[in-house]
């Protein structure tokens, strides 16, 4: 099959399957770490000392949803994928390479946010790492419709997902822009984002409206 | 394939592979980061550290069991599931993340369980976590019914196991409100419940009986 | 297909695809946690501290060997398997919990290791986690075996496995009891352990006399 | 099938789905256990805690490249692998160990790297391990193409891989032996190694040339 004339037919593929179980284990290990760092804020009784951990929770929930937000994101590009070639599964191990590093910058925020104030270059250090995932995830889905790694269906499907990809890149501009001033206010447009990224609207007025 | 004059047909669905290699990593790291809470107790001989742990091997075991049976019950629904839907994939989402937040409430209790009397407030926190993995538990499965996304025989296999999470679901609430006045006393409970969601009686039943 | 007047007919099977997910993600996390007890020995020079971390890295390359095996002969025991039940599913989850269990014991050995004396007490522990997993990894093995949940060729390569197994069984249950007066040796006698099973005699043997 | 006169059809053979995902299993977790190792550098300002933890950061780089690219190689491999043996999964699992092992030495480099000077025990530590991972890897194709246990395309493919592992072995004595008085010019050779492994030249000269 191979074609030593032809520069394109030498092109090496491989499947999915290695991709996808490699990437579905790097998320999974990345999400679970993040619970590795929440820890309770003594001094206090065992009450306060559970109640006064909250930005654990918060960072814990953001986090969670922002990786948990990539996995579908991922799920749905490998979905319409067809084959991967050795440069996007580089592309995908860059993705990687900042979803891993999201629970370090998580633990200095959830340490350093007291009553909604925040160390803003923690802040801003989160802000940046969102902000890497979804540039990498912009970047896997246009990399694999420009070199037609995925099925024509695919292609239609993931256009959607990259519009919503990009408005949340600009999102995360400018909470990481008002992060600099108001930490605090950021870690919410963070909360914020990771919401509308989860939540299916489309899906959920659906539901709501189909029952009436 | 697709129909756009038909909102149904317009449907995204998405195969069920990447749903249960995600899972499995997740609930797999979950269980396996139970251990690194488990920890001696000095001061004391090593023999007396050892035995003195014993409320770190409690609720490992409890939570062992307790994701254990998580999984045991996402792998029967997945069984009979044909598809999934982005709703599906967010339930189950919401599911993984109070699986993952389970090392946290165990660690607490583990530390603070001493001669069967515990701290309240970590004991129904912990309580707490238990019932919500049940509660996602059953909302996966009844969303999945009730979107026709499993297979009809699916359905009727899931029918029984919803029942049995529907009673496990009272046992905590009731366990949870005991635990407020009693902690060590709902430990036990949690041990019991986790051991009767593992526990196979009719198999196990039909193992004795058809042996005789 | 199900005949509700035959109690056999109304087993419930499962495919064996996520048994072999998830206790593949668990061997995996379990067996990679453990780098996390390795750790220097101060005080000293530095190239003194690698050098007296010695214990820890022989813990490491026990337990690795140990789980790795578990894993090899989990794997020939899935190889030979059709299907999966109820009952073999918990089995499973008993022997993926001693495994898990296993880094806790393996970091108490590598801090109580000085110049071949060892605590007794960590000693007996860790001889008896180890001895665990054989015990359960061979009740696997005999419950698929008889009934009848593997093909007629898996049954037949896996009854040597298990021969193999049993040796191992009493191997540890010596070692367990010399451990309670010579510590060092029970040690060395689970490294012995764990070479024999990750070495492939039979293969190594095939390699080098049909090379002559 | 097997024929107990003929030795080599008793040979006995594995798929290798197992091998893959027990692989990305472990893959995945050593990779994201690095972000553990990364932590601030007290005292001073947020900011500069910050940025003087570079050495952090470059550790984790070089770590997280040198295991993807083991990755990406070992995905190269089991491409073109039909059948895996146990001697095969022998050599993998002794591939995993040292991979596993690297996150220990990956603190301790980013612990004592001041300044572009570092502790020589250590990053020779460093070097020997990343040199390890090399090894094993070049073992494992070197075996399956002698075994016959890969396709004939597949033998063709990894021929070109291994001639390139062969130059990154040589290169690694090289560093480790430069390291020995320049630890610092070692950390770099193996950040450019890293990025020479990963980074695929051919594929990116065709995207560069084939659009101008």
């Amino acid at each position: 099959m191979p074609n030593d004339n032809d520069p394109a037919a030498a092109r090496k593929f491989f499947g999915t399957a290695r991709l996808e179980a490699f990437s579905d284990g790097v998320f999974a290990i990345a999400i679970t770490l993040l619970i590795l760092e929440v820890a309770l804020r003594p001094p206090g009784s065992p009450l306060e000392q559970v109640l006064h951990a909250w930005p654990s929770y918060l960072a814990y929930v953001v986090s969670f949803l922002t990786i948990g937000a990539a996995w579908l994101g991922h799920n749905e590009m490998t979905d319409g994928l067809e084959r991967t070639d050795p440069i996007l599964l580089r592309i995908n191990l860059l993705l990687l390479l900042v979803v891993v590093f999201l629970p370090f910058p998580t633990r200095l925020v959830a340490e350093s946010l007291h009553g909604l104030h925040g160390e803003r270059v923690y802040v801003a250090m989160y802000g940046l790492t969102l902000l890497a995932i979804r540039v990498f995830g912009f970047a896997l889905g246009e990399y694999a419709r420009r070199e037609h790694l995925d099925s024509p269906e695919g292609a239609a499907s993931e256009r959607g997902s990259e519009d919503k990809l990009l408005s949340v890149i600009i999102g995360y501009l400018v909470a990481v822009l008002v992060g600099l001033v108001f930490p605090g206010l950021a870690v919410a447009f963070y909360f914020g984002i990771a919401v509308y990224l989860v939540v299916p609207f489309r899906e959920v007025g659906r539901l709501l409206f189909s029952r009436d």
